[in-house]
């Protein structure tokens, strides 16, 4: 018999602490294979408990194999293993994230990375999440791809807004733009080089190498894509920003969209990544319209996500494939599931069916357009005009401003980090950096309020960039 | 002078009408290399119109690379290739998805991967909706692995109801099983062979072999993982369902679990994957606890989802990952985005944190466990005992129904699927069919009432299993 210490006032069920006392036994070694258990009976009239909280003690017990049951001869203890002694100690001691560290207080945060959450319309958004979290349809799975109406709204916008060819068929989305690299990365089966632009995204470039890929870095040549010398590499593929490029911001010309486009003609498995990341927000002239709209032979794969017209937080991404990819993407990723919650693939199709995407691009165009304007006022009012040179082609959310003066990057950074500047280099967005780099910086405005671009700027030229002599601490 | 054809009361700014004919020009070759623009100023009076609208146009001109700006001399046209001859035809013609045929009206689904999304709160979820919706935080990115509240709500359920030992630090949140499948593809670098159940998940296996990884299907000897037949191969990582095998349902022993901790521990790259699918669903006795519960070696990586126990369609899941390849994320992954958004994740938080998941998990294993007997209850009152076996281990689902009788599985399906069954045969999910493979079928319950569970089972019964001489059509 076993005598098992029974709480009977525990919130721990009776039939519980027997199974857990038993399985101790049999863990320690107490109990071995193949001794055989009281039957249920017995104990259970020893215990003075019920026969059914000691049948379904050993029923667990059978379930998760710590005993045998055998027909009409009762309970017996399974051979377990003892020894699984290990040198590493408690799961508790896990390696905690050190990659933060303590800073100054940031007073002024250049990111370019940011958007502007004050004028989204959160209302309407709210309205028609509402909307979608009575459709219980959003709870069962969605198509593969994602929803077709999502699907068809994407494509028309892409071709009103960007001239991309493109139908519900050949498009697919997905979590963002890290996630549709990752298919891509599934689709070439590891056998492409693939080319990317040096200064680049460089999340781009950790997918594709944490991938297997081997990458080329085709170093810019005066701020254009280098066709010439991808011509003369053995990539297959080339990842390209051709409306604005990253992060540079220039646009790539038609000749060179040309020359980019026959280089890929000319083999079966050549093609080209189109990232059109921030195209939406081009604040002289119209659009750039994407290279993949001047494509006539199914070699643009053509991605964009809503990360800077709705947020990032919203992961959701879009990629165009040629035909040859999707065919490929039905082999290989048939049983995919796509990464999206049908409820956020909704709610973004009624934003855009309503109209309330094309009105809220408008509105931030203009208000971005505001803040980029007002930077660009603010550092040509502040630093003197042979120190710094400044570029970004009227588009996309930061300016890009390079430091000609004396000071070394290592200076400059203290300064701002002294002063509760935070600075983004531009040198982190190289994978080599060329002979004449000179100290640059990306400053993101989206986010920030007139006053404190104003006031940010006055401080970056003061503070930072301008007093040579009296940085003496 | 260029004459151009304006139509002052189009839809289309005068500037884009300019923009667009010179750029036809261009491309059509009317217009080429080295010619010059006549100059704004004199364009404009030319056509009559702004100064401004003139400039507008051959800026987006030059924007584009149609056109060469050069100081003080004017704009020029630049050399384009007019060469794009491709004998591909137009984009539209899309090759369409032709996966779908039409078949019979589907009268009784026995979807095995379906839910009951009947009994979803769905007033709660929708009030927190709501408050989430209102946060503009929901709207900024937020921290890559997943938000750190959700993270820790995760863990205080797995440690509370699996046993699991983890931390917010060593868990990632992600976009399902198969996001989190194809990012320990990228953590095992494509080194690993792996070891997979057979019969098992089948997009496991997809998603390993098409991101380029060897595969070792393992036969279930039994119904059980055989840890012997992974001894003596050259597989690095095993892949099992230890809770509840899917799909046959069986258990792993505790023996068996302590074996398969040994063979990881033998080697530094060895892991195990263990796949903790539908845990919460067990209809007699306690649960059984994770194998990462008994791991003291950081030997397992646990994977969960919210898709059984929530909804497939909200693409939420996890993973806990040993220290060593939590480490090796932070270098190969340090950029990678968390592809669920934030606000889905602060919404799921709130429903951990409201106690309103473990309200619905207990009230959903009470109507699942109604399902599941009375499925198993009409089947045993519509079939002859010799004619079928059964399984299911009183967990998951769906059940499965192994067919003892003379007819062939291609009779089987014909009939049902005349019938207006929807049936799924267990050989799907094998890569190699035993010798002694009977046709047999799970038969999901989740989404049907008790009224289209009696019908179906007596039709399947009657009309498709039984009548083994009235079939002659």
């Amino acid at each position: 018999m076993i005598t098992i210490p029974l709480e009977p006032d525990s919130d721990q069920p009776m039939y519980i602490q027997i199974y857990e006392y038993i399985k101790n036994e049999i863990l320690t070694g107490r109990l071995s294979c193949p001794e055989r258990l009281p039957s249920a009976r017995s104990l259970a009239a020893y215990l003075q408990v019920s026969r059914s909280t000691v049948d379904t003690a050993y029923e667990q017990l059978v379930a998760e194999g710590y005993v045998d049951a055998k027909e009409k001869r009762g309970y017996f203890v399974n051979s377990i293993t003892h020894t699984q002694k290990f040198t590493v100690s408690g799961h508790t001691e896990m390696v905690p994230d050190k990659t933060k560290k303590e800073t100054v207080p940031v007073l002024y945060d250049f990111n370019p990375d940011a958007i502007d959450t004050a004028h989204f319309p959160y209302s309407v958004w709210k309205s028609i999440g509402k909307n979608q979290l009575d459709n219980p349809i959003n709870f069962l799975a969605g198509d593969s791809l994602g929803i077709p109406e999502l699907r068809q709204s994407i494509c028309d916008y892409l071709h009103g807004s960007r001239g991309v060819n493109c139908t519900p068929e050949n498009m697919i989305v997905g979590a963002g733009l890290d996630y549709l690299l990752q298919l891509l990365c599934v689709l070439f089966q590891r056998k492409a080089v693939i080319a990317l632009e040096d200064p680049g995204y460089r999340s781009a470039r950790q997918i594709l190498t944490s991938n297997g890929y081997q990458i080329l870095d085709i170093p810019l040549k005066g701020k254009a894509f280098d066709v010439d010398m991808l011509r003369q590499s053995n990539a297959d593929v080339c990842y390209v920003t051709p409306s604005h490029q990253f992060p540079l911001g220039s646009v790539m010309s038609i000749a060179r969209r040309q020359k980019l486009l026959s280089w890929a003609h000319e083999k079966e498995n050549r093609y080209i990544i189109e990232d059109d990341h921030d195209s939406e927000f081009r604040y002289k002239g119209k659009p750039i319209p994407a290279l993949q709209s001047l494509d006539k032979g199914y070699k643009v794969i053509y991605i964009g996500t809503f990360s800077k017209a709705i947020s990032p937080a919203i992961r959701m991404g879009y990629m165009v494939l040629p035909p040859a990819l999707m065919a490929r993407y039905r082999t290989l990723c048939a049983t995919y599931a796509c990464p999206v919650p049908r409820i956020s693939q909704a709610i973004l199709n009624d934003f855009i069916q309503g109209g309330y995407f094309e009105k809220h691009l408008n509105r931030m165009r203009k208000q971005y357009k505001g803040k980029h304007d007002y930077m660009l006022e603010q550092i040509r009012l502040h630093f003197p005009s042979g120190l710094i040179e400044l570029s970004g082609d009227n588009a996309g959310l930061y300016i890009i401003i390079r430091y000609l003066g004396p000071l070394s990057a290592e200076e400059i950074e203290k300064r701002a980090e002294k002063n509760g500047i935070r600075l983004r280099p531009l040198h982190g967005y190289y994978a080599n950096l060329p002979a004449d780099y000179l100290p640059s910086y990306l400053l993101g405005f989206a986010d920030l309020s007139m006053e404190q671009i104003a006031d940010g700027i006055t401080c970056l030229a003061e503070k930072v960039f301008l007093p040579h002599d009296s940085y003496l601490s």
